[in-house]
C-alpha cells in the first residue's frame, strides 16, 4: 500500500558545462540576481555570505566563458563601486530561471511517485 | 549576431528533500547503481572512490528516509558481504533516472539559447 506523500521538495541544480569546464549554475545565478538587486558586487557577496574576492573571481569566470560581459562594473575610483547586469546578463539569468522552472514542471509527477516511497 | 552554439552539456543535479532534510540525489543514485552492478557495498564504494564507512552511512540514511530498505544487506558472517537492491531500491533508482531524463528534455531548447551566449 503506497504511503501518503510526504512534504517533498525537489531542487534542480542545473550545472551548465562549456566544453569540459563548468560555466554556470545555481551559485552564479544567485550572484547575478543579488548584483541586480543590490547594485554592487560587494553587497551581493555580503548577501551570500561570500568574500568579495570570491564573488569577483566568479564574475571574472563569467567574463571568460561568455561572449559578452554579464556584469557591467563601474569605472569609478574604487574597485568596489557599483555594478549592474548587462542586457546579456539579464538574459542569461532569465533563461536559467526558465530552465529551472521547466525542469521542476517536468519532474513533478515522477517526484510525487518517488515521494510516496519515503517515510510519512 | 548570435554565436554558433558551443559544446554544451547540462547536468541536472536533482536534490530531493524530505521535509527539511536532503534525502536523495545524484550521489546516492550512483551508489545504488554501483551496488546493483557490483553486488557489494564495499565494491560500490571502491568504484566511487569513497570509503566503505561513507557508503555505509549513505545506505543507513536511505534506510532512515525511505519506508522500505532500498538495499538488501546480506546477513552473512562479514558485514562487508553481498548487497543487492530491493524492489523498492530499483524503483527509486528508476524513477530518479526518469526524472533526470525528463529534466534534460525539458531544458534542452532553452539550454541551446543559453549556449549561444557563451564564447565559441
Amino acid at each position: 500500500m503506497p504511503n501518503k506523500p510526504v512534504s517533498l521538495s525537489i531542487d534542480p541544480r542545473l550545472r551548465i558545462n562549456h566544453g569540459r569546464r563548468f560555466a554556470f549554475g545555481p551559485g552564479k545565478a544567485e550572484l547575478l540576481e543579488k548584483i541586480e538587486r543590490t547594485g554592487s558586487i560587494s553587497e551581493a557577496a555580503k548577501a551570500m555570505g561570500m568574500s568579495y574576492m570570491r564573488a569577483w573571481t566568479l564574475v571574472k569566470s563569467l567574463d571568460r566563458d561568455f561572449a559578452e560581459p554579464l556584469v557591467n562594473k563601474s569605472r569609478g575610483g574604487s574597485n568596489r563601486g557599483g555594478a549592474t547586469l548587462s542586457k546579456t546578463g539579464r538574459r542569461v539569468l532569465s533563461i536559467y530561471r526558465e530552465m529551472e522552472a521547466a525542469s521542476k514542471a517536468a519532474i513533478h509527477a515522477a517526484g510525487k511517485r518517488l515521494g510516496r516511497l519515503l517515510k510519512p
